[in-house]
Formats: C-alpha cells, sequence, structure tokens
C-alpha cells in the first residue's frame, strides 16, 4: 500500500482527502499535517503532526491542498533539509520567492503542480484546444455553471478553458472576451469568446465550450458530480507521482497528454 | 381544401407559407398580397394583387405576416367594408389606433393574434410559467442563442419565456433580469432571473430554462430546426380558426392550453 | 418546532432523512422507529423505539420509507388503536389487504402517499402529460441515465413519465414502449415511445423527455443532484400535511399541481 | 477562382454542391456530369457532360458524390487515359478492383477519399479516441439521434464514433456493442458501449459521445444543423486538396488533425 501524507487536511479537499483514501485498495492515509487539531476522524495509526518533517518522514508521496506559507515549508523541507518525497501540490497564490522554491525542489525531487486535479477537465482543456486550432472558422461560447453561494465569475475552469480556446488561435483572451449581452448588440464579431456563467442550486461545476458554423456545431462538456473530483484526480496522480525523475509536471504528464 | 391568402408575401415567413403550402394536403395557397411584383413562383390560379378586398374575398381564411400599414388596410376591410373572413395575425408594431382596430374588427370575425407562432414555443411558456409557480424556491436561468448575425440580445421570445416565469412569482422582470455576470458578483439573490445570451453558427433558436434547487434541477429545451416553424404554426391556427365565432384568440386557444 | 418521526430509519433514505433534519429550520428529528438498533447517530433527545405507538405519540407527523410490513403496523395504529397523526408514506410493493388498509387509515388521519418523493419529478410528469396532449403529432423519445451499479432498466420513474406521455394520448405504454433499436428498423411508427437506458459513473438520475416534430423540438430534462431529493421532498410535504382534513393525498396535491 | 467539377451531381449531395458553389467566395461551378439531364438550374457558362473526359478537362478540382460505377470512370481517366485532376472522393460501395483502383490512381494525383465530409465529425472522431485513450476507466455511452424516416440504426457515424472509442481501447466493438437495455441487465460491465439511436422530427443529425466516471464525466456533441455540412465540407477539402503531391489523403489530413 502507497502511504500517503495529506498538507492542508483541515481544508475542504483535505477532508475529502481523508475519506477517498479510506476506501482506497491502492493507498492508504499514513500522515496528515494540521496547525493545531484535527477534527476529522483519521485511522488508528495516522500520524497527526505539526512538524513537517515528521510527516514527510512517514510517508511514500505528499498532497498538499494547502495555502503558501505551508506549501513554502514543504518545498524548503526538500531544499535545504534534504528530504526527498514526491510531491503533488495543488495550492495557489505563490509569491515569485515561492514560485523559484518550487522550481528548485522539482530539481530533486517529482513534484506535479496543478491549481485544478479534475482529470476530466484536464482531459477537456486539451480537446478544446485541438478543436479551437482546427476548427478554426467556428464560433467559441462557453457557458459554464455553479452553485447559487458561488460569490466570483466566470469560473477559474471556465478561464482556463477560454484561455486553451484562445491561445490556439493566437487570440489574447483579455481582449476577446465578452461575460454578457444585452441590447443592440450588432452582429456577432469572429473573434469574439462568451463566457457567460449561470447560477443556480447545489451545482458543483458544469462547463460547456461550443463551437459554432454555419451547417454545423460541437460541445464539449464537463459535469462534476460529486465535490471529490479533485481529491480523487490528486491521489490517482500521487500513485502515478512515485518513481518518476525529479522534475516539474503537469496533470496532462499524468494523463499522457 | 382550405383557400389561403397571404398577406406580406414577399416577407421572410411569407416567402416559406408559399412553399409550406404546396406540400399540404388540408390548405392550398388562393391568394397573395403584394405592393409591387412578387418574385417567388405561384401555383397557375393563384391570385396575384395589390386589392386587399380581392384578396380577402378569393380565400377562406387569411394569414399576415406583414408590417403595421398593411394589417391596418386588412383590419379596415373588416370594420368599415363589411368583408367577413377569419384572420390569423403575427404582424408586430401597431399603434394604439391599430390595437383598437384589431380589437373593433375581432368583435366581427375570428382573430387569432401571436407574434411568435411556433406551437412549441407556445407550450414552453406554458410549462414555464407553471414549473416557475410550483417550484417556487428553485432559482431560475434562461440561456438563449442564436446565428452570429442577429444584431439585438437577448431574443424576443427568451423575453417571453422570461415574463411567464416573473409573472408566475409576481416579480417584475425589468428589476430582476440579468444579462451578464463578471467579477466580484456575490451570491446569486432569490430573485434574479438570468437571460444569457449566445451567438453562433446558423443557429435557428434554441432556448433553455432552468430552475436549480439543492438535491435537482429541471431544465425545459426548446430548439427551432428549421426556419418554418412559424409558417407551419400559422397554417396549423389558420385551419383551426375557420369556422369560430368572433374573438380575439391566441395560439393557446387554438392548442387549447 | 415540527416533531418529526422516521419509520425505515437504518435504510437509504431515512438515513438521509436524520441527516437533513439537523438543518432544517422549522422541522427537527423526534423519534425514529428502529426494529434492531440504528447505527446512525441521532440528537440527544431523539426517542428511539421499535413500539410503533411510543413512536407516534411522541411526534406531530410520520415519515415512512420502510417495508410493507412496518407500514401495515404504522397504519393498524390508526385504524385499530386511534392513534391519529398525519402519515407521510412511501414505501413500495403493498398487498391488497395493505392497499385497503391504506384507504381506511386515510379516512381517519391525513395521508400523502407517493413512490416518488422529488418535487422535481412530480413537475415534470405534469409537464410532460400537458405537452404530451397539447403537441399530440410530436414523436416522443425518453432517455434516462444512472450509476453504473443499478441492475435494472428503464428506471421506474422513466417508466412513470413514460406512462404519462402515454396516457395524455390514450396510448397502452406495454403496446407502444420502445428499449432498444438496431438494424433495419424501418421508418418510425407515430405512436411508439423510445425510453433508452444509459448507465455510468456515479449519475444520481437523469431524466429527458423529448417531443420532436418538423421544425422544432422540446426537451423536458430532470437531474437528481444529490441522493437526498428524496428526504427533502418528503420533509417538505410532511410541512404541507399538517392540519389537513383525513384523505389520500398525492404529491400533486402538496405541490397545488 | 477554383474552378470545380461535380460528379454526381442530380444526387441529394451534388444538389447541395450545385447551390453552395454559387455563395462562395473562392471556388465557382464551372462542370457537372450527368447521364441523362439535370433539373437543377446552374450558372450559364456550366459544362453540362455526360462525358468524364470533358468534365474533368473544364476544371481544376472534382467533387464526386455518385455511385461506384460513375467514379470507376472518373478513375479510369486517371489511370488509363492520362488526365491529372485533384479529386475528392465521398462514394462508398466500392468492390476490390474499384478500391485497388482507387489506390492506383492516388499514384498519379492527390486523392482525398472520405465517407463523411462533415469536419465536425472528423474533429469530434478524433477528440473520442483521445479521451477513450486518457480516461480509460470511464464508462463509454453514445446516443445518436436522427429523423423519423431513417430506416436503420445505428447511423454509420455513431458506428464510427463507436470504433474510434473502442480501438483507443483495444476492444472489439462488435463484442462490446449495447444497442437497448430492459428489465433485470444486472450492473454496467467495464467494457460495455452503449450505443443508442433515438429517432424523431426532421433531426438531421445529433451524435454524444458520454464518458462518466465517480465524480466527473464528460460529454462531446456533434449537431448537424443542414444538411449542407457535407457539401460545405467538401468543397473547404477540395480548395485544399490543389496543389498537393499525389496520395491518398483523408479528411483528417486536409484539417491538419
Amino acid at each position: 500500500m502507497i502511504k500517503v501524507g495529506i498538507v492542508g487536511s483541515t481544508g475542504r479537499v483535505g477532508t475529502l482527502l481523508i475519506d477517498d483514501l479510506k476506501n482506497d485498495k491502492e493507498a492508504v492515509l499514513a500522515a496528515v499535517h494540521v496547525f493545531d487539531k484535527l477534527e476529522k476522524s483519521v485511522p488508528e495509526n495516522t500520524v497527526v503532526t505539526n512538524d513537517m518533517k515528521e510527516l514527510m518522514q512517514s510517508v511514500d508521496v505528499v498532497i498538499d491542498f494547502s495555502a503558501p506559507a505551508a506549501t513554502e515549508e514543504l518545498l524548503t523541507q526538500v531544499v535545504e533539509h534534504g528530504i526527498r518525497k514526491p510531491l503533488v501540490i495543488a495550492t495557489t497564490g505563490f509569491s515569485k520567492h515561492q514560485q523559484n522554491l518550487l522550481v528548485e525542489a522539482s530539481k530533486l525531487v517529482p513534484i506535479l503542480y496543478s491549481t485544478n486535479m479534475s482529470l476530466g477537465v484536464a482531459v477537456l482543456n486539451k480537446l478544446v484546444a485541438l478543436a479551437s486550432k482546427t476548427l478554426a472558422d467556428f464560433d467559441i461560447e462557453i457557458v459554464e455553471q455553479h452553485h447559487r453561494y458561488k460569490v466570483d465569475s466566470p469560473s477559474g475552469t471556465a478561464l482556463t478553458l477560454a484561455e486553451h480556446a484562445a491561445r490556439a488561435r493566437d487570440l489574447d483572451l483579455d481582449k476577446v472576451r465578452v461575460s454578457g449581452r444585452d441590447g443592440d448588440i450588432g452582429a456577432r464579431t469572429k473573434d469574439e469568446i462568451g463566457v457567460m456563467s449561470l447560477r443556480g442550486g447545489d451545482i458543483v461545476g458544469r462547463h460547456t465550450v461550443g463551437l459554432y458554423n454555419d451547417g454545423e456545431f460541437i460541445e464539449l462538456h464537463h459535469t462534476a458530480t460529486a465535490r471529490n473530483t479533485f481529491s480523487r484526480g490528486a491521489i490517482k496522480v500521487a500513485k502515478w507521482l512515485i518513481g518518476k525523475e525529479p522534475n516539474l509536471y503537469s496533470i496532462n504528464d499524468a494523463l499522457g497528454l
């Protein structure tokens, strides 16, 4: 069994990771890093610690859904204290210094870094780029939908999909993105990319990228049916990462895309 | 065979009406009203005239997809010149005087007035009102999509659907309609109704009204697959209108809704 | 606060009812009926009992997702032992005797009986009947989708939707239902109703009823996003049932359909 | 302007080719091959001939949507009579001899051969193969829909999509394809690929390939909105083919896939 350590175990995805590992046939929870105390119950022999070195020494691979300060401590153990464990990192909001540290650490241990651990979304990004490039005269419109409590718009996933679509056509998304239409809008311009946000109910996440032309259209769709899409994806890529050469990997590498 | 007269025969729907009547088993084109000359070929015995009275006297029922001035002439024949023929009217943009004339004429002949002759859309409006009222705590979001050349937004059909949804909850659509979302929008308010417009390709018309709650959602969808949805709907209600008592009917009356 | 009692508390929906009541602002769990022992933790003052009379005396309303034998005991308390509490019953598989008992009990207390407590599905059934009847020359096709472990097909909900569609056209579903197509099938017959089953992933439940005609189509769709759609629906109708006259009600009564 | 010749000009797609070329800005109809007489009106200077050599000598590129005998004549002009023109061929049902002739001719002139000239479908096949391979533990279900008059099932396009999905997983489609589900079907097997056919209305063609897993699913969808998807695709690849080296090309080559 692969021994997994979690950094960020009290967060939303960290909590789900604990549950998902209970049902996994190849991996098991071996250690969790907490600053304070852990409310979630963990299996009996799990190491619960605020000592990052102890966590790393107890496991085969670390999954990190935490905050920049905790990730910095994790990377520092690799770069300065000689700890050599594969790292799956999903934390966002790094400073320049922290980004450099990430690159440094990836020369010593294999690191998979991705801000979206959904395998389906990773594949969808790839498909969108391919379709956008190949069907270059198709109009692109994106619709994303989330639950009624989401306070920002569009979703990060929708923006990433839009960026894949735009980059495949050498377009600058900031210049072509449209987030609403009302009134005398005139005919659609060739390059614009609509990114419309719907809100309602308890939708975990739905994204559709449509490509429309005379005579035909294509729609590429992703639905997250459960909030643990991200935790499960992280566990899957963690298994893949073990035994790899030191390097900075993306989720596409794990998927062979 | 029911003899049909067309007013507005050179317009988009008028042209389709001529084609559709060629294939109809119960109705036949008997007369067309034109101001100038008719480019579209019509069956040999068709009366082609710029005399509204002659048109009306040649047919069992009139279908009018024209402009307010022509419709006014049509209604004047009923009110002032004693012509008694059922009228299917789809013209928009009436003046107050013309609206009054419509009401006056409907006391003398049966008139079915509707600005959208699609049977499916009429049914969808009814379903939306029922769902909106019954599922009063579901969030409502509407998405409409049309071809890349449509210059206004949202579509008239989307607005009508939104009005049915709003009215069923005693909401004022002007106050609750949202046509785009971008940035720090905050949590969704209970009463807002999103009406988002997509543009692209040659889409004739797609409308989805979604109702979203914790645990479940409903989506009510209509697609127009061909531009003659409106001409076929008009022919269908024209057949229904023959023999009815003088009155001002809606498409819902023809559908038994 | 409305005091709710649960019969069938160890079942799938019963377990969800316990959770949902923890978060409800108007209702609270007051008693659960168990034959053996309850694994799920309940609030401190909850009555946990295998005595049906004690359960009923501790609550304002009973929600029953159990098996016929337990429901029979529940109904017997009403008919023979003078207990007078409103009952929400979702149990299936009654014998003739049990059905009669249900009717007898409903003369003494208000009973809402429904085998599908989803409000959205109840509304969809109504919309499907209305659309099927009004758009009588549209072809009807139904697609249902569930998770990969579902062993029977089509789903009960799909069959009920199909029955609503068929009955609205005076059709016998057994004669017109089609569950697959392969090979030289010939042109579609006017009356047939396709009911196709998809299986895969962890889909809780998706149902689409499509109505297709020349020029346009309508699709009426329901998705269950979480397994507690049924428990929440039951709690909602339980609140509605309190204070009603003795009678046998359906979920449509609670929804005002 | 590119001069286009049409073989099979009286067929369904041939007729649409004549119309589409009237509106094209880079290509123009120069010649049509007919056995008998052409009912469709063509521009004044168009060569209308039953002499295949004359047709070929009048044009820059030939588009062939005909029958095997006519295509054989076309290929014979290349192989035996020294005519050197690029050929776009969409005819189906070749004999072994005719297939060999196709290969022979492709050593002398560039030939693009494809039985489905929709660019969108070509891209979708590619995306499906990629997704099927990368997301190897997702369950695959395909739904295709066509108008009520289609007499066979599933559609050729659905089978091709299913083959792309199966081949990417080293599966034999004949062994894993499921075309209906009814009764006690048991849990879904890992390898089965559902290919369900819906029929109704005037649907030109809708295809959805869904990939479903715990926590998420992807749906890849194509709709043909007009019957001239194929004629437009053929014109587009014809323009691409001019100036290419002799070879047997697929539509994927034209799309750079």
